[in-house]
């Protein structure tokens, strides 16, 4: 017994469709039974016999039913099916993200605003005229577009004074991805992975995750110890030898000749992730240590994250020259993944010149903050403070004259509406750290809102301070 | 000795760095040599001291030369340097794509474009409109942004009856990625990993790459054969159950519910690709394997690239409730990667209403393709062919009535600038692979080319035939 309504929405095909199947899985039609043939239904509800087929063979697609030739169509022998458990619906859950702070320093966030300017809606206008005029959509080449590839050549060559083909180059959608890439390339049977500490806590847990082993190196005033590196055959090495992180060294010209005589002499890669380069506060941007090397031996890693908005995701990784990007480029998670709307739309805007403008916009806009912030810890706090990694980038570290934890620090902070970072998670051995000391960053915030910010700072270190 | 251009476009301070920093890795000013004083130097050559000073402060920075207080400045002990080794410059190397051919059945290329089209733009300006309101840019959620995973989760539950809180849904960008994810986030020591013989042999590599033991499940004419899995306890099991990739077969009813009532059995989970379910050209979408799931043992994958545009790069995963997301998603890979300009023209084209209308544009493209094609085969082959997965999806396998081997004819048709592909990277055992079974992908075919294509496709099979 059917319920066809005709002047429903939903097609009779599906109604009927949707009646048997309900009544099949009820067992109210039980296996092995016979349904009306096509033509009895079609007379009975008045309606046309291919109505009928069209719902009976979409009951046999999904093997509810089958046919035998000239004999009409039966149910199919069917497990039994558990239909007690009601059905959850959807529950919209409260996100339990963290509270958002009114007065955020979290590194990472970057301000100006690049997405209502003028060239990049150009670029990105740009990109989608050329996508439209393709005839057929495809995936686009797995280390990312070759013009894209051409730009950013040239420009690192420029700007860098990193010397590299096309041919070297993959596009990547982020920094994590970009570690994830190179930890799965190497065969970690093989190669030991050597990280600054305090180093970068997500590189750390990317080749942990991966299954290498970690050996940490100590840094004095001046960066990494090369003297202290192994000289076993066979490393990868990760170094911010421009600035480092988190503290902010400088790696000397003299350590970073020796880094890379250690990296031919012990067959080692050395992975340099020059996250911050163009941001220099007094001095020019420091050379990038692959600009130093003769012996193809450095692994180079960039990022637009900083210069134009960390929500973009693109990244890049200069190989070496040696390795075999065409080995890479087949490795199912060695794919660029970034869309080609990104890629293009920064391909434009490297080539229309409009990102040499950005940077020389966001470093002085990144500049006044950090001046306004340095200056003004100093001034308030000439004796209980101290400073680390200020004179680049987005971050500085702070040490405080206090007896608190640094958990108890950052949740004080955190009543206060005030979002500061922890630095435990730099240490591979986290009883190296120092509870006084949190992150800073400073990147983020509006230009116009510093003062306010700096007041409501001040205001928390007043409490927490000896 | 200094060479100083005032009316040069390099700054003067800058000219001062360059050439001593040549001086010192040259050696013509040793280790240990003094500095002229910047007083001196600025007297002799008419400059300000203030000039001297900075060239001299970007030496330090780098670590050429250090200071000594009240003394002046003195060359750093430096390592010898090899200087010799000139150094090659960019070759543009010539790219070893592949040759492209003219008439390309590529699976996974789509036709027609969306990037010119009204609605697809007006989603984009939306999210551009959205995206340049925000005072800081920051990264975005890891799981993707909120409002397009309650998009998704309106979409899933309407169209493929997937019952999901925005809490289960992870945006990730792309197939690969969504796979390496789930590959990640199981520990393999304590997970088998079973999979469709044929299968999708990108998910074979993922986890074979994650060092999973591969089990593969061989298929009969309805798919895989649920009786044949093992009753070990916990395995991820991975189908296609809508449209069996690549052999096309529906799974049936019955099946379904032996499979999850298999998972529920042994603690396992099924990973459901649904990655072209509403490409039906005869009946109505397969329901999902999820909506008969009543245990919450089903990780559901679903994409945007068969229906929007591969090189959108979006997919996403919808995971079973019991998993906590949250530790999911501090994993350092398990991040969403899909760029926000990407995220939130997604989340205005679905709520727009834009998104079905699109699908079912898609569609009648490739159901007329899909009929074109199939006709014109059978027509002209009455017997020499067998088809295999047709009636839904973007490709089907071709058997071809030859003696030639899948090498050989793939060749054939390249020399006649046809690209069509091989299928035997589908089989974990390779040896149960058909020689003269061939991939032929249709959906990127632009339609007013279709005949030309299958005139050109006549002529290759009329000279492989025997």
């Amino acid at each position: 017994m059917l319920n066809i309504d005709k002047n429903s929405a939903v097609p009779v095909y599906e109604q009927i469709y949707r009646q048997l199947k309900e009544q099949i899985i009820d067992g109210e039609l039980p296996s092995g039974s016979r349904l009306s043939a096509t033509r009895t239904l079609a007379a009975d509800y008045h309606i046309s016999r291919n109505t009928v087929l069209t719902a009976y063979q979409q009951l046999e697609s999904e093997g509810f039913i089958y046919s035998k030739v000239g004999s009409g169509f039966y149910v199919e022998d069917l497990p039994e099916i558990d239909n007690s458990a009601a059905r959850e619906t959807i529950q919209s859950e409260t996100e339990d993200e963290d509270h958002d702070v009114r007065y955020d320093f979290r590194y990472g966030n970057i301000e100006p605003n690049i997405y209502g300017t003028r060239s990049f809606r150009k670029a990105l206008k740009d990109a989608l005229s050329e996508l439209e005029l393709k005839t057929s959509l495809s995936d686009s080449d797995p280390r990312g577009y070759l013009s894209l590839r051409q730009a950013l050549a040239e420009h690192l060559l420029k700007v860098r004074g990193v010397v590299a083909s096309v041919d070297q180059i993959i596009i990547t959608c982020g920094h994590h991805y970009s570690l994830k890439m190179i930890s799965e390339f190497f065969p970690r049977e093989e190669y030991r992975f050597i990280m600054e500490e305090p180093g970068h806590q997500d590189t750390r847990e990317v080749f942990l995750s991966t299954g290498y082993h970690i050996d940490p190196i100590r840094l004095d005033e001046n960066g990494i110890q090369v003297n202290r590196l192994s000289r076993t055959r066979k490393a990868l090495a990760y170094v911010t030898p421009s600035h480092q992180f988190p503290l902010g060294y400088i790696l000397p010209f003299s350590r970073r000749i020796k880094l890379l005589e250690w990296a031919q002499e012990t067959d080692s890669y050395i992975i340099e992730d020059d996250y911050d380069s163009e941001l220099r506060y007094k001095e020019r941007p420091i050379p990038s240590l692959h600009s130093l090397d003769r012996n193809d031996r450095v692994i180079y890693l960039g990022s637009f994250s900083k210069s134009l908005s960390p929500d973009l995701r693109i990244s890049y990784i200069v190989f070496p020259r040696k390795m075999k990007i065409e080995q890479l480029a087949v490795h199912p998670l060695l794919n660029s993944s970034s869309p080609a709307l990104i890629q293009l739309t920064l391909e434009k805007y490297l080539r229309s010149g409009e990102y040499l403008k950005r940077i020389n916009q966001v470093r002085n806009s990144f500049r006044r903050k950090h001046n306004l912030i340095i200056d003004f810890l100093k001034k308030n706090y000439p004796e209980q403070i101290k400073i680390y990694g200020s004179g680049g980038g987005t971050h500085f570290i702070l040490e405080l004259d206090t007896k608190m934890s640094q958990k108890q620090l950052i949740e004080r902070f955190k009543k206060n509406d005030v979002g500061v970072y922890p630095t435990k998670g730099f240490w591979a051995d986290q009883s190296q750290s120092h509870e006084n000391r949190i992150m800073i960053g400073y990147a983020g915030i509006p230009e116009d809102q510093i003062e306010e910010y700096l007041e409501r700072l001040k205001t928390v270190i007043d409490e927490v301070l000896c």
